[in-house]
């Protein structure tokens, strides 16, 4: 079939065959079907959907243009968390040595986490330069290294790779420069194709919902949600997804080396902030509950968590997670000692008495991204040091000229204009405000 | 402002600015907004629809990236016929001569038809592939020609030329790969853009309606016939829309050669198909009507052209209007009267005795372009001689074994496929059937 014709189908809100969508699919690989007529097609997808074979095919085409990992022990448990993206959300960082440390700690041998991360754009983080503040940090591994890692360590950290799902490489792409980036079934073929590389058994979707999130509600989450767990189930993963708040900044840091820190601050038990503890355990727990086949349930995976979480165990493989790839910890540490002669502090104070009822995580994430912590188009460089570290949260009480925020700049930034858009963004209330509701829903 | 926000934009409903059209457009043609991007915001369109004034400034936006005719005398009259397409449609060869030929008649001076056609593709005829049936005759002319040949002839027969809205030969070729042909305000700011460049002070539409037309039905007809009106009034031309019938062929032939010769046996008076009549007289008396600045009315234009059809002056002008552009009439002539030595004939009879009852234009247009007298590709060479004549019409009555229609072949085809088609195709009832109601509505 031409190819127009196939875009006059889907135009017409018809379903393509699977032969169909793999002529299109294949044939822009291979560059039978040019860049313009995929984009096209993929309009007509915004405007008219795919049905959920379609979705399936979609995905699992995207996925077969790639490599996946081998699978040499079948009775090994491989699990993930992916998640949709939100501010300051270090999440990734704190399951991996948590889940593996509870496992340890049962003696339990064959669960395995290979965790394949993306960087940050726009106004989120992205877990591969937060992991990479850590200096000598490199996510960029090999698919033999990476398979020695989860023999050795039961985990590895690594970006994606040109060899998985390049189809999805080539198509995000377009997307991004087309408009055609918010249509569901785009996002979650986008995420499965990728997902699939890693030739996991299990995983939890963390569907983050609110002002700083992709999707504003939790309607529009719950059916993301299913249509990731629609996908997974026919490629017979295991999954859970849990749909949580991201109306506020998770945890007490927005940036990449003031993150980490904030994860050993966590692992410490020096400062387990209520957010990122409610959000991190559910997501552990539930990975636990997947990897155990189901023999451990949610709620004692809370309970191991906790008690895993007055170890050290979790601190020490959080640090080997680190070294295992390269990074040198010491280093890290002694920036960290050091940290006044890296940067300049902005302390943002309360011009009022009351509690704090918005912190928008748009604005947050942004500002830092702006300052040099993140990117603003692909190629930026990133600074890592730049971030923000909040001392309130919604909710929390605050008098004042009492410190609200700190933020940490690497180069003399224009200070009245950050602090025209701090108080413009940040809102004081009179009355009593309720604290974050972190976890919305679970479908599992 | 970024492309992709441009097709976010429209994607989401919303009205682009002059502005903001301009860049996009212009954008396009200087290589900043890309194939992929073009094509994805046309989708968008397919589905959102374009507002009044984003149609009114797209369509003048394509119009002025060429060059259009210079008006000289700005009291001459310049008017011409615009037809969405049908199969035997051979009205622009009778207008011209026609409308002429009144004009002169009634030493009115002013009034020039610059007609400016294009190729048939797909199950419709083309104006120019008709005229080049006449050998030499040569639709590549100049500007500086047409001008020449409008002063002393007072009208000329050209194609699109590279200079004629370049935005909209782009965007057509774009739109015909990527499935976005059939979105109304494209189709009515490709034909205005192309109609603005004659520098036109009035136009005449013919929308086909039926199972032959690009529109099914009156309402979609009327639809595109207010679209195109409002463009026109917009860039102060006046205009008449009149909706015809396309659910049998227009005339009794369908190809090339054929149609001319169709056209003076018409001209001459020796067949006038009553159908072919109808819509000629009433395009005709419109074009009088708007080109007397509404002095003539249409029924005194309608006397006019019956009158004229009484002389041999609308002939001599048709045959002057191939002569100007180098066709060489003799030749003409020539092959007509040896047309035996030339093609191959099949006659094909009436299985019953009835009343003709469905003369399928699509099927019939498709076959005689499938046998060489079209295009099914752009670069298809076209076999001028092959074509049908129609011996009935829809309503007409047949005996068993009387011919239904002629099929000229150049090359010895497939007689029995070929037959096979038609007798699936053409039907033949037992009781009366009505005659084609050719002329719908008129919008004046």
């Amino acid at each position: 079939m031409q190819t127009q014709e196939l875009i006059l189908k889907k135009r017409s809100g018809l379903e393509l065959s699977t032969e169909e969508l793999r002529e299109l699919l294949y044939g822009y690989l291979e560059g039978d079907v040019k860049d313009y007529q995929m984009s096209a097609w993929l309009m007509a997808v915004f405007f008219q959907g795919l049905s959920d074979r379609e979705l399936r095919d979609w995905t699992r085409l995207m996925w077969q243009s790639g490599r996946s990992f081998a699978r040499s022990h079948r009775n090994d448990f491989w699990v993930d968390k992916h998640s949709t993206g939100g501010v300051g959300d270090k999440t990734s960082l704190l399951l991996v040595p948590l889940v593996t440390a509870v496992f340890q700690s049962l003696n339990i041998d064959g669960v395995r986490i290979p965790m394949v991360s993306g960087r940050g754009l726009g106004h989120t983080g992205g877990t591969l330069d937060k992991l990479e503040s850590v200096p000598g940090f490199s996510p960029q591994i090999s698919f033999e290294e990476a398979d020695e890692l989860l023999s050795s360590n039961h985990f590895f950290m690594m970006g994606q790779t040109q060899e998985m799902a390049p189809a999805d490489r080539l198509i995000y792409a377009l997307r991004d420069v087309t408009g055609t980036v918010e249509s569901q079934p785009l996002i979650v073929s986008s995420i499965m194709s990728k997902k699939l590389s890693e030739s996991l058994d299990g995983i939890v979707f963390d569907v983050k919902v609110g002002k700083g999130a992709f999707m504003k509600n939790l309607e529009q989450a719950r059916s993301l949600a299913e249509g990731l767990r629609g996908v997974a189930k026919a490629q017979k993963l295991a999954s859970v997804a849990v749909m949580t708040s991201m109306d506020e900044p998770l945890g007490s840091t927005i940036g990449n080396f003031v993150e980490v820190e904030e994860c050993c601050d966590f692992l410490l038990g020096q400062e387990r902030e209520e957010g990122l503890k409610t959000v991190t355990l559910t997501l552990a727990s539930w990975m636990i509950h997947l990897a155990s086949r189901g023999k451990i349930s949610f709620e004692e995976g809370l309970l191991e968590c906790e008690q895993a979480l007055e170890t050290q165990a979790p601190y020490d493989l959080f640090v080997k997670m680190f070294e295992a790839q390269g990074g040198r910890w010491s280093a890290f540490e002694r920036t960290r000692e050091k940290m006044g002669d890296h940067v300049d502090s902005l302390f943002f104070k309360a011009s009022q008495d009351g509690w704090v009822s918005k912190l928008p995580p748009k604005v947050l994430g942004v500002l830092v991204n702006e300052l040099g912590g993140g990117r603003q188009s692909k190629d930026d460089l990133i600074q890592p040091l730049v971030g923000m570290k909040l001392y309130k949260k919604v909710g929390d009480r605050v008098a004042q000229g009492e410190d609200l925020l700190e933020l940490r700049f690497h180069e003399k930034g224009n200070r009245q204009k950050v602090i025209d858009t701090l108080e413009k963004a940040i809102e004081i209330k009179q009355s009593e405000v309720t604290k974050t509701q972190w976890v919305l829903e679970t479908l599992s």
